[in-house]
């Protein structure tokens, strides 16, 4: 059955980041879509960007195609702004996929997931820019993210990464309605994540979603570049019960 | 005195156009921002675009750098942004500045002030793509838009041009209350611009703002690239009664 | 076993096209480069761009990066390029594969390879630009080229094709050495390409390479975009006898 998906990305990452997996959907048959937050753009203005910019932006891109029966995925960070959507258009929405995703409980931030230290470097690093945006760290990146990379691999897509804005990671997110409502829904868990201190993924994250369904499959927290035909293929099994 | 301006580019064009002449009222002394409209980066996803959504990223652009005393500047296309974002934050706004540039009429669209062959030619061109998008002619860019560059500068330019949505230039626009207000307006009048056919910027456009404050400069619709520095003190001319 | 490709692009590509076969390579295991020919980065000046400096920069890259046991693959007019590149650096490679490729006689030119009417349409927008290049005729490119892709997902690969220097086209290939020597060879033959008139390609193409490995598939002449994943597979199977 070809399905249509939406796929968001993280922080720093842009919709390019998707175009690997994109293609292998399409490959095997599906609709791919792959926006970008606002202020993602290389060059692009990133003062004062927000969640509610992100989440507008989607909506936006959702209801211009008029997309329908989307299964609506998001990785990493991009979790938080797949939760908040779906309680925009849920009338448009078929089921919503967590990729080594946050799933941020109601009334939280990205921020409160993140161990104390870093959130406060995080912030500091913000503070120092002038725009109010966090830069992604090579050697954070090349051990912790996209470990399963070739250095060289690793840094050409580092190197396209943008600095992060900081408020959609600030943000305290009204997230009742998502809690209440009944869409289906499934998580990736990715073996070696390493992005966040084991077990946070999953079960951390995935456990706040209740009743879903879990895919394993092994990799980094950049599946997405490393493995993007086996990401293509748990996607579409993550696509329905 | 420093003035704030934000500049707003023409179809086809993003907010990299402005930079040479931001560039040079910086070197003046002046705050330059050059917002792009979505759409319009390289790669985005253009389908749906609408005017509303230019609209609003340049006001939600503005409120997020708590912006004041703006003078607002639009090339072309953009005069038609201008008018309608002075009818939701006319308060942020200290000006209106069009170089050469369109002056809607209340109810009408961009395309009403092309002629008719031309905008017949425009939707057959928007209807083949596949994402109602017009692109802009080498040619036509050479000789009527940027005739005073050398060819290869030209070719340059056009390379990063984008497809234009169409949706912008066929939407009817509300401007009732743009012609009631009286924020107070400069027409910027080029006397080579061959964009549109003569007289059709100056004086047809400009007699439409009323009581305003022209000022005159030599070059073509492009002078952006080709004059950026006697383009910068001509706005900071425009700024002002 | 863990290959060493080297994916040259064709005419109007960069590198960047390469990148999720690239990818789906590096997934099953193996080492891929992507390299991007002189004046086909967007921006770049692509006045004066020679066949001569296409091959410089690729046996450059492999130099630099002291690859060995290479499998040097060719797409469309890259095929061009594999042929000269293994006359100069014979002993850094292990096997040429060329991907529904030119194979150039020895002492003919890529141009001699069209059909006359097209050459001359390509030599008229060649003139008429103001560096020598020919853009990428969108219809056709969505029609011949990549036809099994959704419009907009066509589209947007479009948009981030470059100019074409023409001069690449048009120069006369001494290609002995390529002829005498004893590399093993293979090439992809894809079935649906209409990039050419039907058989051009293979057996046209394919049978001047005398005996070699012919690995089949089906798609269009964009399947490093269409089907990337089984391009990956059809590579490595390409990749040996």
């Amino acid at each position: 059955m070809a399905e249509t998906f939406v796929l968001l990305h993280g922080s720093w990452h842009g919709g390019w980041a998707w175009e690997p997996t994109a293609w292998c959907l399409r490959e095997l048959g599906h609709a791919a879509y792959t926006p970008t937050y606002p202020g993602h753009w290389p060059g692009a203005n990133r003062a004062g960007i927000t969640h509610d910019d992100y989440v507008r932006s989607v909506t936006d891109f959702i209801e211009q195609r008029d997309l329908r029966d989307v299964v609506l995925v998001g990785h990493s960070f991009g979790g938080s702004v797949v939760s908040r959507v779906s309680q925009v258009i849920p009338g448009r929405l078929k089921r919503l996929v967590f990729h080594t995703a946050f799933v941020v409980a109601d009334g939280a931030s990205v921020n409160d997931n993140f161990p104390p230290d870093q959130t406060d470097m995080f912030a500091q690093a913000a503070a120092q820019s002038p725009d109010n945006t966090v830069a992604c760290d090579w050697q954070v990146f090349r051990d912790l993210f996209i470990q399963d990379a070739r250095p060289q691999d690793a840094r050409s897509v580092w190197e396209r990464l943008v600095p992060q804005p900081f408020q959609p990671w600030e943000a305290k997110l009204d997230l009742a309605e998502f809690y209440r409502a009944g869409l289906p829904k499934s998580y990736i868990a990715v073996a070696e994540d390493r992005a966040l201190p084991e077990g946070t993924w999953h079960p951390g994250m995935s456990s706040r979603l209740g009743p879903c369904k879990i895919v394993h499959m092994s990799g980094s927290h950049e599946v997405m570049f490393t493995r993007p035909a086996e990401l293509a293929r748990t996607l579409t099994e993550a696509a329905h019960d």
